[in-house]
């Protein structure tokens, strides 16, 4: 060993002892005939003395930052203590020491707020890992996987690994592919996920299945995807929706307990999807802040069981709102008093292509109860009160109300929202609002080719009660025009998607456990006997001999882990991360290989 | 939730209880108008009891083995006990069921002597899983894996994740690629191990790193080889090699204990490589039992520092033995007896191709002090006494000698030594015997490129007395027949095998980490500066940054769970294993892939 103790270790108590660390030189400095040197090591920092006696070894020697350097010395009090440090109480004084290592001047410092850009930091990564913050949240991550490995154990789950090399069965996104060298032609894929595999252990009967598993999709990476991420990735036997809600629940509030002693005590909210497009815009809302949307005008066929309010906007010939498919109004606590240059700026934030939305159109509602608007010149303020109390508005509050195609208008309504929850301080990093949301649509419409396709996976089980109205139907469509009228547009999915402070974490769905029914749902999908038989007969023929219910759900655990860390990025949080074209830019891959791979894999290149 | 309790959990003390299970009908047995069922979930089995008011609902929907059941009814106290299962005194008198999904016949029966053969099982593995047998391998396989990650965490190892899409780097073993869609003619290789970037982790501080591991080498398989396979892969800083060594001995006493309840208490054994080829013919020996080779003739070059004994077979003009290169004894304790047929089987063993040898010699030392060999006509009793003294044999021994060239005859040696241990019955899979097998040479001589290769892998330092050797002199071989007389032929690695009855189930070294060396080592490879960026210039780079001393390990996680589950092959401890041929059989994978994939990765098919 090449040390006592470690950098973060040596107290009061160790005074007057004979050390030996090791590390890295993180600062020198020198004061008159005296050198002071912070030697940094994964566990702290600890400060060296080096009198003067050491002064010409010193000289012969010099040190330099990130050097790692090995000193032997006695633990003294410090005179001048550093509070902000475990070990600020002491310093050795150094009676020798030995470099055992070199370092060139680093590109960047290796300090919090380093001097390095992402593309230098990410090419030198072995040394932004040096970096505190980067540490952090490695130690957070590693902390994470611990804490639902402990929970998981405790309730029975087992880890079993599933095969990396498996079968390309695209649906969705695209597969990583693999030559197989000794099966000429043919390929094995990466998996999107252990989805197939997990069932098949359930089939076998493992009960409680969990692994924390690297999962592919070759996708063109929008910021923050990774081609390669983790998942926890669970399934278990027996269970109905309930069960799991409360199972995995648990596990998220084990995580808040033991990473960041957090008591989540209260139950996790939770909502259907339709509630949470149409009181949010969005699928995985932010539930830190209110600021709900009030719905002015919609289509009926989207929000078949709510309440029409058109009446409040129509009648006055403003035909922004007229010819719009959709209304929807929010009301920013305490913003009435925004100055033309503020109203004017979200004017703008909408009219950018990524929002695309036309105009904003804001009411203000004064603190002394009057109200005033940009469309005075068709409603007046008996109208825009009406308006006003509709929106839940409360004098102080601005009233905003975007209007237009209901895909693109309740999306911006949504964006605007949590644009306004940023800049009014309402979306706080240290507090964290879970949220299940419920009862998805089982299916999409693909108008492209005319059939369903399956918004979760085609192995998510429908609704108990729509079961029957699955099998009872034909899944084609007969008339494109009319798909809203099929009655799979209304089938429910029995999935659950768990959305902390608006990203989504994770989700999941009972599954499909008979073999008729998964027929039926492969059919809808627009997959012939032969194809299903191709891409999923082992499953099928899974389902033959005895496949219980069962239902699981799989965690994003970059995504989990950087908002526990308070991070928008992912990347910040992965060891090695890959930039958006897919690259690793400090080893370099992807990259060329050798004629004799391409020979023995029997494969060429065919470029454009 | 389907069930009240699991099929393992009902004891004496719940009856009178009502409750609900739900699991796999293992039997039916009819007692006259009774009917028993055996419930099997993952926890156990509980029988159920279904009374003559059943009978007309079982008419209707009659059970058979592997359905899946759902009872609700009472426990009782059984009459006729089966105290071979926990749940054996008691029974569910049934007053209800519903069956939750039916099986068609299994094409094997479910039970730990299954009438499936190996291809039938991997086929329908997902039935095989069931069985007690596969189940108790894969809660092992858990269990190693969890003891392993506690102990790792109790010494402060981070788990920290690598990634899978990294460069190829061929260097011994073949990769598998990954072509790049969004690179096109660029590909990823997936990781042989996690080698360069646990080294990475040492340089950027994380001082003590571990990961359990899907790694991948395309190689022709031999029987018991997966392409992929898990390591529990470690690496420390600022340790030399008696700090690795104590704290993996650790790790494998600790899984020890905590899955098979050993206390190894004992030091683990230590030999270096050439004690290990000269007593044992092999390099991972399994010292369960003794039984050591006497070499009564080998190659000077080979063993430089051992007493030559040939004088004990030369100048009788024995020529199998004057012209071998090596001859080499062993003595089998107890087996003076052997009868003739018994000896002409031996012979026949090592004549076949594996082994490959010509012919046995056999020399029995009778209970009563007497000699009697095969080669009496060239050693009378007293020079036959003297080779029986050298191999450290006793009255009632058979001294077993093989002659000819020096590496296939101490393999053959090795083999019938481990061949005689299992017939007598001295390699007992109860019973485990750790070795550090220490000092392996660094370099292995390639005669097709006249260059060194490294034994371990290009990392590994020479031990600390050889470092000089290695960078003072030219790793050029200028005289392929001298190779031998090269410096470097007697550099021996800073490397470290662990042994466990006769598997390698680990192996490490400490890393070379000063720039200069690794260039040396990389170019006594025959690598090129330009192939040395190519390949390796992020690791060049970081050494230049202050690459602490470091060094690790990586476990066979499937190979050490095969020997602690007592079994010789590792796919019974791999979920879902591949074939010989790399196959998965049941998902049938690899598999074609479709033109659109082929387009998009811009590569084509080149078959021969």
């Amino acid at each position: 060993m090449f040390r006592t103790h470690t950098c973060g270790e040596l107290r009061l108590s160790d005074v007057n002892q004979t050390t030996t660390l090791a590390g890295w030189v993180q600062t020198v400095r020198k004061f008159g005939s005296i050198t002071f040197v912070d030697l940094r090591d994964r566990y702290g920092i600890t400060q060296l003395l080096f009198a003067e006696n050491l002064n010409e070894q010193l000289d012969a020697n010099p040190l330099g930052r990130e050097f790692v350097l090995q000193v032997t010395g006695t633990v003294n009090e410090r005179s001048n203590k550093n509070s902000q440090i475990p070990t600020g109480d002491v310093e050795i004084l150094v009676a020798s020491f030995t470099i055992l290592n070199k370092s060139i001047t680093p590109p960047f410092t290796i300090q919090d707020d380093t001097d390095g850009g992402d593309d230098l930091r990410m090419k030198y990564r072995f040394l932004d890992l040096r970096r505190q913050a980067v540490k952090k949240n490695l130690e957070l991550r590693y902390a994470v996987g611990r804490s639902a490995r402990n929970y998981l154990h405790e309730k029975q789950f087992m880890d079993i690994e599933t095969p990396f090399l498996i079968k390309s069965t695209p649906e969705g996104a695209r597969d990583f592919v693999v030559p197989s060298r000794m099966n000429p032609g043919q390929f094995y894929a990466l998996p999107q996920s252990p989805q197939t595999f997990k069932q098949l252990l359930m089939v076998s009967g493992y009960d409680r299945y969990y692994q924390i598993v690297k999962c592919f999709r070759d996708e063109d990476l929008r910021a923050d995807r990774q081609p390669e991420f983790t998942q926890i990735d669970c399934e278990m036997c027996f269970v109905e929706q309930e069960d799991i809600l409360q199972m995995f629940e648990g596990l998220i509030k084990r995580i808040f307990k033991d990473v960041k002693n957090i008591d989540y005590t209260e139950s996790v909210a939770r909502m259907t999807w339709e509630q949470a497009m149409w009181m949010y815009g969005n699928d995985k809302p932010d539930i830190r802040f209110d600021m709900q949307l009030c719905n002015l005008k919609f289509p009926a066929h989207s929000f078949p069981h709510q309440t029409d309010l058109s009446s409040l906007i129509n009648g006055v010939d403003f035909k922004v709102f007229d010819e719009a498919e959709t209304v929807i109004a929010i009301a920013a606590p305490g913003c009435s008093e925004f100055t033309r240059k503020q109203t004017d700026e979200l004017t703008e934030w909408v009219k950018r292509p990524q929002i695309g939305m036309k105009g904003l159109v804001y009411i203000k509602y004064n603190t002394d109860g009057t109200l005033k608007s940009s469309i005075d010149k068709f409603y007046n303020e008996e109208k825009l009160k009406a308006i006003a109390q509709a929106v839940k508005a409360v004098p102080g509050d601005l009233i905003l109300i975007l209007a237009g195609a209901e895909e693109r208008t309740r999306k911006a309504t949504s964006e605007l929202r949590l644009h306004l929850g940023q800049q009014l301080g309402l979306r706080k990093t240290d507090e964290f609002k879970l949220l299940w949301v419920l009862d998805f649509p089982l299916f999409e419409y693909a108008e492209e080719d005319n059939r369903w396709v399956a918004r979760h996976h085609p192995f998510t089980a429908p609704k108990p009660s729509d079961i029957q109205t699955m099998i009872d139907n034909n899944p084609v469509i007969e008339s494109a025009a009319d798909y809203l009228k099929h009655p799979y547009a209304n089938i429910k999915a029995n999935a659950y998607d768990m959305v902390l402070n608006g990203n989504e974490i994770g989700g999941g769905s009972i599954r499909i456990y008979q073999k008729e029914l998964q027929q039926k749902m492969f059919a809808a999908l627009g997959m012939d006997e032969a194809e299903q038989q191709h891409k999923f007969g082992f499953l099928l023929g899974a389902f033959e001999y005895g496949a219980p219910p069962h239902g699981g759900i799989a965690f994003g655990f970059d995504r989990l882990c950087s908002i526990l860390g308070g991070s928008e990025s992912i990347r910040d949080f992965i060891a090695f991360p890959k930039n958006n074209s897919g690259r690793d830019v400090m080893i370099d891959a992807p990259a060329t290989i050798d004629d004799k791979q391409f020979e023995e894999l029997q494969i060429k290149l065919n470029l454009k």
